[in-house]
């Protein structure tokens, strides 16, 4: 190869694709081997650190009779009973009803199905979602302080337990460690879309942000608090879904949160609302029909407190933090909307 | 309710059906809770357990373009690309790839999907699968030790850790602790037919074994060795996948076992081919298109070590030691073939 190299004569490259079709060569190399250890520590840690705090793991069921965030973008199939199921988006709406069911604080490991056409380096139709959902006692900064807590440690221990993983990841796919505070840096949806502003960026300040502007905001909050890791909160009402509390004093924004690493949102996170008559109102004017989450909707009848949770895709957790160009390269075998196989 | 009780006025109760429609106040119950606090542990450990003996969490795609295990038992869907996709019936040739991919020992704890029309206490359509895949050095008993090994400090870690939870299942559900021995009996196949054969029943030695033969063994057992858990090996090759290694001196039998808890099969377990000529052949030998299983059969072909593995249904783990009389009981929202909600 190095005297090929010193001729000039170009060696052969193989594309992502190619190395996708023959997945299991490709993941033999250093670095293949060096990511899904890094994505099992993720997980460890993800589960060790909410199962100290009282939560239990849960399994809600991955097949259901509607769909479980609206929306067209879901797979659907035939059940045995002749009805038709939907894939579940996300494990939404019966983690909150494990809440209901009185388990205080619940989380969950487990796949989410999204029928999306999306061909981008970040998006995969099938992907592993970890959530949690939660009591809240007095307001929806404590769910908050668990992403915070939580995230500030698995970075941590990836950076101590995983030197050897990282260094394998970084010598094929250099990267930066990540920069993150000790205390995760919280700045409200008004003072981003300011920072936005006096950086010249034309940004609706009602509107969820785009794509660009993730990338931009996380560049001025890098330049301004030497972090790539932050929460922003009090979205707009209109950008969040339909079960999304809204805010007691403006019902123009929500109890909400999204959390950026390297530029990109990777985690949601809000307050639910868990009043069944105001849940039916927002289901109806974002034009959910009540047959479909008539059983979600009728849990919260029976007396339920106050509750939150977050949501985050494990392979994005991992491509983000190891600074991988696409998500592909941390799902062992990935489906888009091109593959389903191997 | 007293009252009513000495008067002979019959008390209203109200069916499963009835409690599962309600299930979220269904679980509020001192049980329910306690059901899903143990299920929590049983996880935890499986892969506490297997991750200090450097297996590591992977997840395999639920979607895939053939169906697992063969047969008609799968649930089918269209895919983004036009495609039809199935949803898999178990991790089985994505944890063999994995082993292929050389991570040389990996589990997942994941949902399993099952089209059956099986209304029994003891069968869902989605569980959940506790599943591992190793290489093995020397002989398939590796694996078995591995399941010897796990689940007796799963026993342990519930009957020590768990004791108030136990005892408020036992309130409501009556049951013995579980008996076993501190290193797990092992019985051959041809053992347990003899067994079953001298207790005068019927019995087809090539064959499976079917549920009553199942119980009677479990019986016969603990009569003999005072255990109720116990691990049968070396079953007919006819009676297992076609992924299944013979046994070299007898290719009637194979390098495979069973796990038996109070009488019910918990556990299936074997040493894999990993040889894609015999692969290919026996699966043409089940009926199976290469065409659905070439990505899975041509892994093999790049050099694959020697590996067995096994599969295990959470719920039914969790049932099964605490002495319930229904999978549903130990699932939080079950799917069988008449429910799909909530």
């Amino acid at each position: 190869m190095k005297e090929e190299d010193t001729k000039g004569v170009p060696l052969p490259r193989v594309g992502q694709e190619t190395r996708l079709d023959y997945r299991v060569i490709d993941v033999r190399t250093p670095t293949g081997q060096a990511i899904f250890r890094v994505q099992h520590q993720v997980e460890n840690k993800f589960r060790e650190y909410l199962s100290a705090r009282d939560f239990i793991g849960i399994h809600t069921p991955k097949l259901i009779s509607g769909s479980s965030e609206g929306g067209a973008a879901v797979f659907k199939l035939e059940y045995k009973n002749g009805k038709s199921a939907c894939l579940a988006q996300s494990p939404q709406l019966h983690k909150q009803m494990a809440i209901c069911g009185g388990f205080r604080r619940v989380f969950e490991v487990g796949h989410v199905f999204r029928a999306e056409d999306s061909n981008t380096h970040r998006h995969l139709c099938v992907f592993v979602g970890l959530d949690a959902e939660m009591e809240i006692m007095r307001h929806y900064f404590e769910v908050c302080d668990i992403v915070d807590g939580l995230f500030i440690q698995i970075f941590r221990h990836l950076n101590e337990n995983c030197k050897r993983e990282l260094e394998a990841i970084n010598r094929q796919y250099p990267f930066e460690p990540l920069k993150y505070l000790e205390r995760t840096l919280r700045l409200s949806y008004e003072e981003g879309i300011q920072m936005l502003k006096e950086a010249g960026t034309e940004i609706e300040p009602m509107a969820d942000l785009n794509t660009e502007a993730e990338k931009k905001l996380g560049q001025l909050v890098r330049e301004k608090y030497d972090t790539e890791f932050f929460i922003l909160y009090r979205y707009p009402l209109a950008a969040r879904p339909f079960y999304t509390m809204p805010c007691y004093e403006n019902p123009a924004y929500s109890n909400s949160f999204d959390v950026f690493l390297r530029g990109e949102e990777i985690i949601s996170g809000a307050q639910r609302i868990h009043e069944p008559k105001l849940l039916a109102k927002r289901a109806a004017e974002h034009g959910i029909g009540m047959s479909s989450i008539k059983s979600y909707i009728d849990s919260f009848s029976y007396g339920t407190p106050p509750h939150g949770g977050f949501g985050v895709g494990l392979e994005r957790v991992v491509m983000l933090f190891c600074g991988l160009h696409n998500v592909r390269l941390a799902s062992l075998f990935p489906r888009d909307p091109q593959r389903l196989s191997p």
